[in-house]
């Protein structure tokens, strides 16, 4: 069964910024967060340490960066999504900047995903990738339209973009929950972006690039339970 | 330090025939015949089972069938060199047929295999492409001639190929060692293809469609040491 | 300017069916039935005869079935778009089924198409990839929805499937003409499409790969002509 | 029937330098200089322009930057061999820095061009390159080996690594005319290299870029023709 995820939800990516024996402390961490403040988190590592930090983590929904769309036989450097799944994968990635796809490779591994009951996480360069996505259906989208944020000039027009694609992307298909990622750096943007109506919070290189990574994801988690609460007090 | 490999040796490919526990089952039979028969195995798999299989065997030598050539940093749905290598691969295949490659990125992807002390084992399709890639000097070639073979008509006219592609890439770069692994289905194939001069043999879909692998896997490994002994009578 | 198209209009596509001389034969032929019936033509053609038709033709508008979008300068391979405009391309072709791209291409690509005021003509294999592909705006969008058709059981179901990707497509951008080219092979299914809403119908291996190619080309922009008329009776 | 080519030859690239009619006027004067000098040159132009610098010259080798290797047929993007060959290209580019391939597509693309008596001009980025590549067995090659340049340190070296060059790859295929590009922008560059043993040489961006593009042609084409002059007095 496809995992279900509680909103506001935070994501973690660790792109390549890590290998190896960090990648599973900051899963640990990322585990001890999710359990401290009671927030879903999602995880996105190389499939190369899918295995041990699912055996290692219990309440971490892992996510593979890239899956391709074969099934069981040749191919012998593609990644198979029943290869990842066995290993703990419980969704996947679609159409990441540094990685893009065809509409059809898209359709394709949303389809392998759905056979898995795997999540699919999309991501989105512009507004208008994010709507032309939404129609593809996946369970979670990753707008990042740097073309509306001005430069960063300033919160109140980041607020304003991120409720219109929001606006947008639900206009389309309500059920799609929507994360923001962009160049979240601080518990406070975390709590802001999620205050204006996302569903989701998420950082990489905001994280892995940190002075204290864990102590950023720590800062970012309790955000997001802040968000929750506040919510939840108004009522939303 | 690069994995030193004892000639002759035999190499198993699982490619995506099989994936989670298989590949672990595979790689424990793989581990007990090289030590029954004393003989270096590589075993090639999946880079998502590579560390739960590295924990779980020591006399294997283990090969990731692709990586790209990034560095640590961004690339969140590329295959690190460095990743690979903390998870226990020791060495990785280039050119596959299955995942062709431009000569620029070949070269790249041994320049980083040589940085991490990584054995480089490349595959060609052609002899002339076999030619080809001695001149970029990996440790081991992999050399499918299948203009050469004739329609497998015979296992002379085979025997005469294998001593040409020998003969051919040894000018080019006597220390590439050359191991041949197009159609192998039985011990004595694997036998005939050591005495013929090839310094290893190795099987894919040999191994993974054969009605029983794991007796396949001891049959293949047995004629090898069989070979090696014959080879040493000889004072080959 | 950008090329105004009067609808209903008419796409040939002689893809690399026929080369050389035989393409400036089709175009010619185009080129007259055009003027026969006063129907507008778009003619896709291999960049490499764009000259040599534009040349020779007046009342085509040129479609090259794919660009690169490169600036003047290096890409010693590339297709440059100020180099098939000045060579009388009209109008580009993207995502084609034989050659899809990833969303931020096909974006960069319509970017181009607009800088240099051609005409942009997106491929969509199914309704899902025309409603994406509607968030971009192409001035014209041929869907073709082989999953909607059912097995091509009949006619009613074929023109109900052209009414809803219509209404789809439409309700995302009204001002995006809608072609349908999937399987025509007779003068008769073009009527029918344009008759059921389509502003245009296409024919590539229709008209390739009939007998009487040019004879073909003729019903069917006759067909093109009659459909016109009775749109205009209609009041339509 | 291929062309022959006689030594020394001068080649020209204009990549996407330029486009439209600069492509024919560049075109129309090297023709010039190959007549004025009694050179052969070869002009590789983007295949958009190939038929009518065809309809125009008569001594030019033209020579397509790429090809595809499909038959007549669908493919509607891809560039058909028969089509540029029809529109007047003797030769085709494999493997350009800026268009690599996978040695399966080099192999695929001079089978192709062998069938229709097209030239293969071969390009490569290292010394190992040329040195695998002439295992391919191309017409021409072309290496650019930067690497034992040494930052262009002085021409001694330069000459240095070109006869370095010469040697391993008539080594492998003396049949194979070598031709030097890389860094050309003076004519007496193209003598030095000329003189040096390179049976040919040749500039893009030397041309494209210099002050004074057809008069930089005509003075590399004049030290050609000189280098041929005393190459023959020396008996060479």
């Amino acid at each position: 069964m496809k995992p279900k995820i509680r909103t506001p939800f935070f994501e973690i990516g660790t792109k390549n910024y890590v290998y190896g024996d960090t990648v599973l402390e900051y899963a640990l961490a990322a585990e001890e967060a999710s359990k401290q403040y009671d927030i879903d988190v999602l995880f996105t590592l190389p499939v190369v340490e899918m295995r041990r930090v699912a055996e290692r983590t219990s309440r971490l929904i892992l996510i593979a960066p890239y899956m391709d769309t074969l099934r069981p036989g040749r191919g012998t450097a593609d990644i198979l999504p029943e290869g990842i799944y066995a290993a703990g994968a419980r969704g996947v990635v679609v159409n990441h900047c540094e990685k893009p796809m065809s509409l059809p490779q898209i359709k394709a591994t949303i389809e392998r995903a759905r056979e898995l009951d795997m999540l699919v996480f999309a991501c989105a360069d512009t507004t208008a990738e994010a709507e032309a996505l939404a129609h593809l259906h996946p369970d979670i989208l990753n707008p990042e339209p740097t073309e509306l944020i001005g430069g960063g000039t300033g919160e109140v027009s980041d607020m304003g973009y991120v409720a219109e694609t929001l606006r947008r992307v639900k206009a389309i298909d309500p059920s799609i929950l929507v994360e923001q990622a962009a160049g979240i750096t601080t518990g406070q943007q975390v709590y802001d972006f999620l205050m204006a109506g996302s569903e989701g919070a998420g950082a990489a290189s905001g994280i892995c690039k940190a002075v204290d990574p864990i102590a950023t994801m720590y800062e970012m988690i309790a955000a997001t339970r802040r968000a929750a609460d506040d919510l939840k007090k108004q009522g939303r």
